[in-house]
Formats: structure tokens, sequence, C-alpha cells
């Protein structure tokens, strides 16, 4: 019996605030952890950078609906989810993947959330939990289910390695150079495989 | 943040056995715990019953196929996973789950399995986890998630109790007075206002 974790942004939907700086022309939103090493000090930057621009969460929805899936990726997920269980892990925020989830059909997400004014305005962000990623997978292990984990970034590293499989995702070369434990998928067909291989003969169909 | 944790049997789709000996006319198949006991005893019964009928793995798939979610099931699921994130918690098997989970849209599901042989004969079980259902809340808020835990039968108290929230949804009257301590859903509508009320401020759209 298994559970497939997978990473959200660059694995099944494209990264959000490289999405929302290409969305709304706002290039100041492209910093990254590179930029700003301390995550809460990014966090509140581009909290500000919103705000400056009166871009609320139903401005912000609406652009992130516009950026879709990722091609491939609601056959791909579908498909998966009809052999197994997926729970998607991402450190993005509730209310940023929803309308992206809707297209997805509505899988199981667990990442953190924002808080939002009844005007709209984001005000703050709740991280529910650091390393939630690897602490959510070691939780499905100590359930007794097989664990599948896949992701494309440094970030998934930990995940993939409590994971009694683990997977990079289209990853960048740096990540597969540090990181050579992990096969390497290069696309929807390759992930597939790699799944069905790590889970053969534990399918529950 | 908080995960919806719902019983499937008697909350989504019906009592499977039950469905089973209906639409087969197998009387024997309505035997539950009150007649035998032995939770063990009584699959290998069951399992005995099936083969002794020559019904195999896609005999029996297509019967439950039949049966379908209860009505306003999908509606009401497709409700609240637009909101929450959900997970089913339910003691019944991934291969009799399926096409009903098919006709739900793949919500995320944590049960057991059967080993199937290749010619469709069930051949055994597996319980992944005993108590799992109380088990898996316990992890989601280990998790930090909010939990709200609905179901219908004696099975489901110790799921009720470990959550944040619980609720039981159109027990039977022995359930009701034994636990006096959980509100009573009747309908999908209650239910739904029960889950709400009892994340209030918590919800994550």
């Amino acid at each position: 019996m298994a559970i497939v974790c997978l990473d959200l942004e660059g694995v099944l939907i494209p990264e959000i605030w490289i999405g929302l700086a290409d969305l709304t022309g706002i290039d100041s939103l492209r910093a990254t952890t590179r930029d700003v090493p301390d995550y809460d000090q990014l966090m509140r930057q581009r909290l500000s950078i919103l705000d400056e621009h009166g871009l609320g969460m139903n401005d912000i929805q609406r652009v992130i609906a516009d950026m879709g899936p990722l091609a491939g990726a609601h056959e791909f997920l579908m498909d998966i989810r009809s052999r197994h269980q997926v729970v998607i892990l991402s450190d993005t925020f509730y209310q940023f993947a929803r309308p992206l989830m809707a297209r997805l059909d509505w899988p199981t997400l667990f990442c953190h959330e924002l808080e939002v004014a009844s005007d709209g305005r984001i005000r703050d962000f709740r991280i529910r939990l650091a390393d939630h990623k690897r602490k959510a997978v070691a939780a499905f292990r100590s359930l007794n289910f097989d664990t599948v984990a896949a992701g494309d970034s440094y970030n998934d590293t930990t995940m993939l390695a409590e994971a009694d499989h683990g997977v990079l995702y289209q990853p960048p070369q740096q990540v597969i150079d540090d990181f050579p434990e992990f096969p390497v998928a290069r696309d929807y067909a390759e992930l597939r495989e790699a799944v069905e291989t790590a889970l053969e003969g534990r399918v529950a169909v």
C-alpha cells in the first residue's frame, strides 16, 4: 500500500512567484532565496510588493488561475491517482494553490497558509511546520505505507531521502550532481515509469 | 489549516458487504462481527464464500461499481474538498473501494489491501495497521493540522476522540447513547455545517 508524494511547483504547476512576476509585469517578484537568503525576509518583501501594487487575494488568485497546471500535469496526476494514493507536499500557500487545485480536480495538498484580511489584503503568512515535506513522508511511513517522493529542487531532497523511493523530476544539473543517489525523470512518462518500478508488486488496484 | 477525515462506508458509499449480498443474492455475505466476533475469522469466511461462488475481483468490482456512492455524496465531497483537505479513513480494501473512488473523483483514501491472484481470485487480505483511523488522525495532528473526523459507527469513535473535533454521521441510536460527547449530523447539510462550525476562523481559502 503506497503513497506517492509529489512536490507541486516545477512538477505539476509553474513556479508561482515567477508566474506572478511574468503575468503582472512586476519584476521585483522574481527575487528568490538566492537574492534574499532569509526566507522570512523574502516573504515579507514579496507581500510588501503585492501590497504596494494594490494586489489583493482576488487579483492574485485570478492571475494564478491563468497560469494553469503544466502541460500534461492533469493527465499524469489522474493516471497516478487511479492506481495509488497521492498527497502533494508543497511550500506554497493554500490560497495561492487553490485555483490550480481546482483545475487538478482537488488532489490532497499539504502546504502553508496566508492570513488574508476581509478586504483581500494579505497580512501575513503562516508556515504550518518547518521541514514539513520530510515529516509528512515520515508520518506516512509510520502508518505502514510504502512511500515514493518526487521533487525538482534542493528543498525536496530531505523528503526524497526520507521516502522509501526518491525521484528527482526535471531537476537543475547542480541538484543531479549533488544528489547522484536519486534517479532522474525528465518527463511525465519517465516519472510514471519510476513510480511504477519503485512500487512494483506493491500496487493496490 | 485543516484536514477533514471521513469514514467511507455509511458516510459516502453503501456498506460494501451488504451491497454485495444484495446484488449477488448471496445472503451469507450479510454476516458481520455481530455474528462472527473475530474479524479475521469473519474475513476468511467472506473470502471463502466469494470463492465458492466463483466470484473473482473483476466480478466483484463490477458489482461494487453498480452500487454507486450514496445520493448526494459526490456533491458533498467536492464541496468539502474545495475548501479543506480531505482524507478518507476506512477499514475496507483498496480493490473494493476503487470503482467508487473513480466515481468520487479520486479522493485520498487510507485503507487496507487484498491479495489477488493473477486469475482474479482473492487469496488473502492485509490489514495495513490496526486502529489506523485513530493513528492517521494523530499523525495529521503531529503535522500541525486541525482535524475534524466524521463517522457513523463504533469503530470510528477512537478516531473521533483523537480528532480536534469529532462528529457522528447518521449513527445508530446506540452509538448516540454511548457517545453523547459527539455532535450528530443527520444529513450532508448538517455534516457540512458541523465541519464549518468546527473550523470557523481556520478556513484556508
